[in-house]
């Protein structure tokens, strides 16, 4: 196989990690692999670069900040391939550029473009294990770029879908995905395999191993995604094509989602459009709106209620205090203790009762639900925040999630 | 004027020194001038990196050294870059490889082939300051190269070279060049004007602000070299070429070497060949041979003696051992208590007795003369090394250095 392995900063945070990288690698290789290793700066390296720049600057050049974040996974690049060859293992470190990524010009938060893999495909070739400094590219003027934060997970899945690898591994101090927090809810299991759609809902709801920038991209190119942790043997999470899953689970996984709060606008002037610009001025301040529901008040007028990220909610109130004074919004009302609980699951497609299940699991508790959204693959409700971890640990009871 | 402006590892040893550094060339702009400023990494990055890989490998991959050890440049050029924009000055950091520097294929000790300086010259021509990432290039292969030891004066050299500045001003923790060790001799001056061929002499023989490999450089360019402080506003000595120096001093400074041992031979065999074999031998011993004298022996046997330094005395006591093995040399004796003090100027050219007034200064102090050597700039003489500081004072007297 071909297999590309990505380690991120806590796993080649000091100098034996990195031997100790080194020793996993090579045991790839010894099992008759292929193997590209991306690798992010050790931790810590990256915010001391940062912090030297604010010395200088509160908002320094940013191609600059690139050409000096990016010195950060050359080191560890370099150092990992020097044990490599030292144990015998014939490795070649290379910069994004030599890695052949091409990236638009935004510097510090560039998107790849195009991955030449030519050089990397005659590395592999040459029996070599290559190391890439992961997080950066380059321009089509040649200037160095880097790609935001989970910047080398994207390189990792990038070179994946570029060289056509079988397996891409993002290994953390993160064993896989679980079924839930397991913080939450002890009995917590981890998966075997899950789907990208299930992912980016679980990711986006709270499972912060992986951005939802690389599990897109892994979609979008075909990449087998393996999350698994550096610090044992213990095998990860597959996330893959939902073809691939042969017994699709009626549920994957409880998210739980505390960054929300709730905005309900009463009285809204009925009058065609006013939702639209309502929401428009809000897509205009940046503000991210998540569920919304709308229904008719008593009189002609209508109630409007959605959530938002609890950071935008400044900005949100900005916009709707200023349909309030022109008096087509009679009167809003905010609530930050509120969450999100979702039940995850691409068995839901085919099944009926599983939001029913759900809403039966939260009245058992005397929990209610003060909004509800639904996808093909998703149940999302709101809730009064305190009962945040109980409606988690019930849900996941209900689903028989802990079996 | 265009000038280019170097910065060594102390001048930029932590973010105020590279806030100074970045202060001194804005007054330069300010003053109206052109900068392309080059800097070395941090001191103690390059040692803390080598220490690095010296952890997984005794003998790390050299290509992956380059990629390790180009890093601590590109840090250092990316935060002065930051500090000159914040200020207000139009600036862009460039690698060695935006930079245009092409070298060889030698990881670690690469040599510069050509530079293009098409992206340093449109910078230049908007107005920009550039900062380069010294002691760096890339090879025609595009991997990264370091120039070894010296490699960020090169880089400046090279570079003013290149777009053909006016100055090529190298910035270290002392002042210039002086007429001797002010260790040694307190009364020491600093020269305000030295040329090419006596700052070679004069490097070779101990005084250590400016390798070889630099002064070579610019003399082949035409490159006017300044060598000052980055830690005062005092004045540097200029090092140009001959001609342009207007009042050529008889003797512009006195060197002192004290790494030289010296290898007697005795009854050396009488036969055509032999000198040239024994040289040949310990030339492809890499031992460095400095002064030669022969002699005839009382017997139809020759006696030779020559100075090495001391670090290569082993490896020619083999050579030398092989020979009086086979019987060619009846016998072999070795100094390492000598020292070698040389009188250099340019002015020697067109003067008679200034090696005799050298020699005059010896015999007044009772300092016995082992070994004379002469070119059109220098006498260099071989004695004992108790003498060494008597014999440099006693010389910079001699010739009124210190008027």
């Amino acid at each position: 196989m071909l297999i590309v392995q990505k380690f991120g900063g806590t796993s080649v945070g000091d100098l034996s990690r990195i031997q100790n990288v080194a020793n996993r690698v090579a045991e790839t290789k010894k099992a008759g692999h292929d193997v590209v290793v991306v690798v992010s700066a050790m931790s810590g390296e990256t915010n001391k670069l940062v912090g030297y720049a604010e010395h200088f600057s509160s908002n320094p050049s940013r191609a600059e900040m690139d050409m000096l974040l990016s010195s950060g996974e050359r080191v560890t690049a370099s150092l990992l391939s020097i044990a490599l060859n030292e144990m015998g293992f014939a490795s070649v470190a290379m910069s994004g550029r030599k890695a052949g990524i091409v990236t638009d010009s935004i510097h510090t938060k560039a998107r790849i473009e195009e991955i030449n893999p030519d050089a990397m495909n005659s590395a592999i070739k040459e029996g070599k294990i290559i190391v890439v400094a992961g997080f950066q590219g380059v321009n089509e003027n040649g200037d160095v770029t880097t790609l935001g934060r989970g910047g080398s997970d994207l390189s990792a899945v990038a070179i994946a879908g570029a060289i056509k690898a079988d397996l891409c591994e993002i290994y953390t101090d993160v064993s896989g995905i679980y079924t839930t927090d397991p913080r939450i809810e002890p009995k917590a299991k981890k998966l075997d395999i899950i789907s990208y759609d299930e992912m980016l809902e679980l990711a986006s709801l709270g499972a912060k191993v992986l951005q939802n920038r690389s599990v897109e991209l892994a979609k979008k190119l075909n990449v087998n995604l393996v999350t698994r942790t550096s610090f044992s043997n213990e095998e990860g999470t597959l996330i893959t094509k939902e073809e691939n899953i042969m017994e699709k689970p009626l549920v994957s996984g409880i998210a739980l989602d505390k960054d929300q709060a709730r905005i309900s606008l009463m009285g809204v002037a009925d009058r065609p459009g006013i939702a639209s610009e309502i929401f428009n001025k809000l897509a205009k301040a940046e503000v991210n709106i998540d569920m919304i529901i709308q229904n008719k008040g008593h009189d002609d007028t209508t109630n409007i209620d959605f959530t938002v990220p609890k950071g935008d909610l400044h900005d949100a109130k900005t916009v709707v205090h200023a349909f309030i004074k022109s008096g087509e919004i009679k009167d809003d009302s905010y609530n930050e203790k509120i969450c999100k609980v979702s039940v995850v699951g691409v068995g839901m497609k085919s099944h009926a009762g599983v939001a029913a299940k759900a809403f039966s699991a939260m009245a058992a508790e005397n929990i209610n639900i003060n909004m509800i959204s639904t996808s093909e693959i998703k149940v999302s409700m709101i809730i009064d925040e305190k009962y945040a971890e109980l409606a988690v640990r019930s849900l996941h009871n209900a689903y028989e999630l802990d079996k």
